[in-house]
């Protein structure tokens, strides 16, 4: 059978295709936010075969196999590549009408040229010719990137991260540009005072520095910062439940960090303040810095201690929370506002249901000092697909201006996952061309299709303007990493 | 005027109507969640007038009738039954775009071949036509159910029922299986100490056990799941606005059942943690018997005290909630997952902006074991309407798995509510065939057909598999219930 | 480039233009709630220019200015009026999608036949154009309203407002009623103590009553609520998060009400639990003058305190909040009904995701009494946009009536928003006549279009029944208000 992705696939309107092809198709990926590795992006990595390079680190695609009561052996566990993929073929035909099966067949014509439907029967020969294309060069991870027109990606790092493929990489090429965010979330998670002690142990490690005290902690986080800004980062990114608010003072700040060094468990409301007066230290130097600041608010993660204590973090135990966000949230971003002290923002809600909430926050920052100063991000995972992409986008037009909006990012550990960016344009340009044709808007494709075009590429392109490492910063500590690993 | 109920009403495309056609509308019926009368059924009743049968227990059509002006007398009071009729129909114009209104003429049209839109001018001779109708015995309970190919349905049964009409419908009948689901609302609901004093000794009585500490309450409980069970039971149902979790040993449970039996008011938090106790047991037990479970989350019932104190309950005074749900939740039913004790588990929702936590929180106890094994429930009362159900269906197509969702139920106490299936049935297939046309899903007729049709009736006889009650308890037990009345 | 709004702009289907124009169109306005300025009207004010009318006062343009880097003195600072006018053209072209696009160029083609999309390029032309008409009478503020045929307009007052203006007006016109709400906020926002001292002492003053006890200042509302009521009022209106419900006498009101007058700042539940026993006593007053209540539930205001210090309240720093609604809505709402002392009422959100648990809400009250006595209120400032006006429809649709509904209302401070109505009468056209040709409704364009109408004009006029203030008071307290300002 014939694959349904065609060329005009999810364009409903002459209008819908004229904008896609004339005006989105065709633009470079500035993948702003993702989770590539970047010892896998510098080494140039080659991949054994299909398995490893598709479902090796995918927990979109576990869930559904569990959900379909796939054993775990056959999806995180000891099943061979190849009766793990055909585990995976089996199950591909019952994700329909999820984001699995336009993905799926979207990366399998897109990287591989292969043009049907994945059943159980066509398994083992799309599985040997995409392994067998997988030891081309064009499809190592560089080649799989540049393929895509990826101008630049952005990875997302631990503040003890020694970068050291960041620089290999940048010291080497030419062509592309890999960026990366500074994920701050070990810094202020205390939840457990033991992971949180071993990772004070980490950071002092790293730094060379002793931290005994709070502002100790804040002066090694600041040496951390000042690393990465050298390193050409800009970026930061927080992924939180919510953001706490608290007057400084409400607590003893120094009294809370002696606990935790003293092995004792923080109080919930401890928790929440000593997360607050890091978060606003963090934001602060940030500001310094001139770095754009995410947070990404709202997922309930790890839910299932039993799955997750055999398979671990991050493998599709995640859900949606529904945390109250607007009230601290506003009076943290003022708190930075109100001393000018306020970065370039972008705001990504986990929970539909607090879209509104975040497109009329993101309002409220907006001072006239720079365009589209805070963002209402992009529809963030389980909210990366058709509705969610749709809902976010019309919630962020009615409620803010889409015409500054910086656009998509894939969020991504997979290599293959950069047609997103293509599933997100097609339903951008979809958007413009049906109600273009139903005349909400006026018939002026290049007015329209100039929107369309910053959307998907300009806006990021100015807001981030991702540069190269320094080249000087980069020969003077850059060693090749791989010798070392 | 000609009734607009078409053969392909709601089926908006060529393939909508091929995929209801062909593969949706002559398949039987599971109705696995009503609120039938047992007695009813096993009688096989027959109604004296529309009146009677159609508005009765209607408490959807009685909201609407007293937002329109009409007087308590004609709705619920001592009005005669073609008066209230004549209400009815003179309401039914003004519900344009309330489900009722597609209700109404579906309901018309399938069980007593009306095909006219119901006004005063008509409510007479409609009155008449239907009344007479109802004489025959194609429209007595039982022949209700048959004429729309109900298989099976599933009752909804309080601890203390004795299932006598169970019994004698299970012995007498071949044709049609009725099962029941254990209620396990009064157990646990400890809101007011007098109220649940008096359910404590019905528990006694029907248990012939004494109730004089916690464990003796879980004794008492485990009592009827077993004699449920015994009768065929393979489903439990508990209704909250939320469910609420602690560790075990959080409070004394004992002590709080001891302030109970004094008759003395609980606190709030110890309302919920009695509830959360018994929760934890009830659930384990389910688990041990193999037991479905269904939790129904979200009402704010019984709001206007002045209508339900002079009407009852159920009388149209409930709303929707707003509470949090996702993070008890998930400490629940991680606490029966971490231990394997967490049973094939449905989860509805009233309040639709929860509609993604409680899709992804399905997600997350999903194990590999059982195909769709946490379910994220079909769209509940005010939700099931064109709008909810699309909406229920998208959310669990976009963070679920459609393909292993088990579709209706009706929810309801009308022995004339099952056109709410075809309904179902007819949204579903407009979906799918929808989308087909639009080229989002391949034009495939015999693969999403078969998606269709598993949706509709064979996923939920997979999931349930209900039985006919074992012959050999039932004639132990059985005896004519209806000598007794 | 002509303009995209043609006499079926948003009308997609034949039967919605028919039902448009044939029983839409041309129906009169009841703007029931709105901002304008009293003075403004019974002056007959006439603008200098297109800034003043259109600009000066308009913060949904000032955020999208702020949103685009449009430095503030060229939306609120000293710039010249034409000056921010060419800032305004230049933004124009960047708000596509958001309802400023839709607005602009309906309220430049309705009021001054101008049918150009607004650019930088012919700013000049249009502000000249414009600025001229607004020099004729037609243009003047009275001109503005009649030429959109508004029968009725309410404006929204303090309690201590003289009401001179409407006095005025109301004397000397009769094609315009010009009738007010009675806006309580100020009588129970007790956050900030001296703020509160002030409003006492002007509440003393406008009395001429001594207010040093919570029942003195009970006395003081009532004697306010009659002045009102003389003067024609027959609508509340009460602005807040979210409702305070407690039974009373859980804390004691003359300690709340001492310690305030002593100057001492309220804890949290103190304020919560004032604002209840005020609200309570409010409606109760309300009710016993057969007023209607509005309340309008969930902003988050006044978050940007840099910027609000600066520019001001209500200067579009204000977002959606998301607080809980549910239960002390309920509650509330209750305690007025158990004795027969709930008003009808309208119920407004600003978060969406309360829409369902709002429409519900609104059921629970309705006792037959009066048709659509309690309503779910139209789509209120960040949701006065298409996607919200279908949002509203269709969840009151599903969970309440639509036939019974009062629509929609401008809301507004300007006197060139009441295109507002034109836009929701074509959304809802546009509806009903979709539905229509889908077979969702019957093809009875009569009976629809008599729904369309009771919605549009019948309903609003029969639920409120504005009447001119009466003649006799009017003239025995009337004098020239102008003379003295």
């Amino acid at each position: 059978m014939k694959t349904f992705i065609t060329d005009d696939f999810l364009l409903n309107s002459e209008t819908a295709k004229q904008l896609y092809h004339d005006y989105a198709k065709n633009l470079p990926i500035i993948d702003y936010h993702n989770h590539l590795s970047a010892k896998d992006v510098a080494s140039n990595k080659q991949f054994e075969n299909l398995t490893q390079v598709w479902l090796e680190e995918d927990h979109y695609k576990w869930r559904a196999m569990r959900a379909l009561g796939v054993d775990e052996r056959y999806i995180t566990g000891s099943g061979a590549a190849e009766e793990k993929f055909k585990s995976w073929a089996s199950v591909v035909k019952h994700t329909v009408r999820n984001p699995l099966y336009h993905w799926t067949h979207l990366e399998l014509l897109r990287y591989f040229g292969i043009d049907s439907i994945l059943t159980e029967a066509n398994a083992k020969e799309i599985y040997n010719i995409a392994s067998r294309q997988l030891q081309r060069e064009s499809h190592f991870t560089q080649g799989l990137l540049l393929q895509k027109k990826v101008e630049a990606i952005c990875t997302t790092d631990d503040p003890t991260d020694d970068l050291r493929y960041h620089r290999a990489f940048a010291s080497e090429n030419d062509s592309l540009t890999m960026s990366m965010a500074f994920r701050s979330d070990k810094v202020f998670s205390v939840e457990n005072t033991r992971d949180y002690l071993a990772y004070l142990e980490k950071l002092e490690e790293t730094t060379n520095l002793r931290i005994n005290s709070f502002d100790e902690l804040l002066d090694a986080v600041d040496n951390r910062i000042a690393f990465f800004h050298d390193h050409g980062c800009r970026l930061s990114d927080q992924g939180l439940t919510h953001i706490p608010f608290f007057e400084t003072g409400t607590l003893d700040i120094d009294d809370i960090f002696k606990k935790l060094k003293n092995g004792k468990d923080l109080s919930l409301i401890e928790v929440e303040y000593f997360k607050c007066e890091v978060l606003k230290h963090l934001c602060k130097s940030y500001h310094e810095h001139g770095w754009v600041q995410q947070f990404h608010l709202g997922a309930l993660r790890n839910v299932n201690s039993r799955l997750g204590d055999k398979i671990g973090r991050d493998a599709g135990f995640d859900s949606i929370g529904d945390f109250p966000q607007a009230i601290s949230l506003a009076r943290f971003l003022n708190h930075l506002d109100k001393t000018e002290q306020l970065s370039k923002t972008i705001l990504y809600n986990l929970n539909p249901r607090d879209n509104e909430v975040f497109a009329t926050m993101a309002g409220n920052f907006n001072d006239g000092s720079v365009k589209g100063k805070v963002q209402y991000g992009s529809a963030w995972w389980f909210l990366d697909q058709m509705d969610g992409i749709e809902k976010q986008l019309n919630v962020l037009s009615n409620m803010g201006l889409i015409s500054t909006f910086i656009g998509m990012l894939t969020d991504s550990r997979s290599f293959l996952s950069f047609p997103r960016h293509e599933y997100f344009r097609r339903i951008l340009c979809n958007m413009f061309g049906s109600e273009i044709e139903k005349g909400m808007l006026p018939d002026d494709i290049p007015f329209l299709g100039k929107i369309v075009s910053d959307i998907c590429y300009h806006n990021p392109s100015e807001y981030f303007s991702f540069k190269k490492m320094p080249n000087r910063s980069v020969k003077q500590q850059g060693s090749n990493p791989f010798q070392n690993v």
